[in-house]
């Protein structure tokens, strides 16, 4: 089928090329004029016949900005659908928007990174059922083969919010790991620490995916000594732990592993200043002072 | 190549069997006459030519009363390899115990469960070089076949060392997918939670064993109805947690995740007692009665 993709950015331009493969139609779309297949929006939407399904594929910051444009170059019938790593608290007033246009919307949370063009992407769709079936055609072309990789996981919003709840789940999964292989550098009992974190590849219960891309790391660098022990995060963590004390819910795990981001980032810590503090302050215990 | 095996439990009696498919001569000796091969220990070794391997696969708690007796039944140049989940710092005293009479020994964390049969199990060896090679022949049929599921991880006591670190990590694994499960089970955008959780199983950066067995127990029962939220732990965490402490390494969310099941089998709290306690004291805030 058709489909319209704008952001030919790493995630969108790989996004393009398994749709073709796969012998869909695809017009992308970029500002920058040498990755784009269209001069403009409108020119992409001039490509694409009655009723037309735009997917965003932009920075969130960016995407609200594209869906003006869209409103007023779509119709009635036309779909949109945002595949950005948008907080799923945008999704109702954007589907407000655009249906005030006759315009439908799904919520895609996409998963795989770089290597979703050869391996395929886990998609998470939020919105109508009418709607996600008729983007099935291109939601199979998207997601791996076989069962998994897939779910309509119900109305606008829960897309991103399924998405986000993966995305908080990665950071412990990665800081479980984390942990263990910190815990094995300290250990002298333990000689080779990339052979065991590669034992556990095969045959035991921690393994996966991360676990797999742990040890390609520890291949290339065994000591990860040109990395410095620093760590962004890019909001779906923040979300997922803001929504769990919305809701009440204990989430010390995954907290945790946010949190230690923060610490990685401190270049010192007015906490353990305060503790060093009163530490002196009782017991006249040594302090260090600021460098 | 010859193998005695005492204890065929679950673990014990899918590897004697295991053992046996790729070709090698395996006696299994166990305390219940219906699952074992000979009627005592001493015929196990008695069926084995020397230079014999024994391993041992019981509970950690009876491990140090077999070793005893393969003391007086095993002699200069055997080899004694122990497989079950022992705590590392017992591997040394019991390695010199057995070196008084000239016998080896080696220490393996054994992972993969009641899967392992099938998949192969995930060996992480603690010991001599020249003892690891002589096992090597065992290690290879234990395996799964490939690159991964094996590492000589140092000397004496490294085998369980990794085990530890690898169940530690495992706790943490888990509760990281429960914390993300039990999130979306209290948001009213995830209408269908099972599918999300079965969608992460391919093309996503959390997909995992341990996510496809979450995904099996939903298939089995949606709810997880039949189930009281509640879980054990066997030693394996605590440990690794305990070595954080020793060597000053930072495991807030391998803690997290054990001190989560300590909460589980509480019947009531008594810190959220006191926590209560101080709300009335210092704001009249009002407390619910004990039942």
């Amino acid at each position: 089928m058709q489909l319209g993709i704008v952001g030919m950015g790493r995630m969108g331009g790989n996004m393009r090329d398994r749709l073709r493969d796969a012998g869909h139609e695809v017009t992308g779309y970029d500002r920058d004029p040498a990755v784009s297949d269209v001069a403009s929006l409108a020119d992409l939407v001039d490509r694409l016949a009655p009723p037309r399904a735009v997917w965003t594929m932009v920075p969130a910051t960016v995407t609200d900005t594209v869906v003006e444009q869209l409103c007023e170059l779509l119709g009635p019938d036309d779909l949109v659908i945002d595949g950005g790593n948008a907080k799923f608290t945008d999704d109702a007033p954007r589907a407000e928007r655009l249906a005030r246009h006759g315009i439908g919307y799904l919520d895609v949370g996409v998963s795989g990174g770089v290597w979703g063009r050869a391996n395929g992407y886990g998609l998470m769709v939020g919105g109508d059922a009418a709607h996600v079936q008729r983007l099935m055609p291109i939601f199979e072309a998207l997601k791996p083969a076989g069962s998994y990789g897939f779910a309509h996981a119900g109305p606008v919003g829960a897309g991103h919010y399924a998405k986000m709840v993966h995305n908080g789940v990665e950071y412990a999964l990665m800081h479980a790991y984390a942990e263990g292989y910190e815990l094995m550098r300290q250990a002298d009992l333990i000689t080779d620490v990339p052979g065991v974190i590669k034992s556990w590849r095969e045959g035991t219960v921690v393994r996966s995916w991360l676990l797999d891309l742990l040890d390609a790391a520890l291949d290339e660098d065994p000591q990860l000594a040109a990395l410095r022990g620093y760590a962004e995060d890019t909001g779906e963590g923040r979300w997922t732990v803001e929504e769990a004390i919305r809701l009440g819910v204990p989430m010390n795990v995954i907290a945790a592993s946010l949190f230690a981001r923060f610490t990685s980032r401190q270049e010192d810590s007015p906490a353990m200043k305060a503790v060093a503090a009163l530490r002196n302050q009782f017991g006249g215990h040594a302090v260090q002072s600021s460098p």
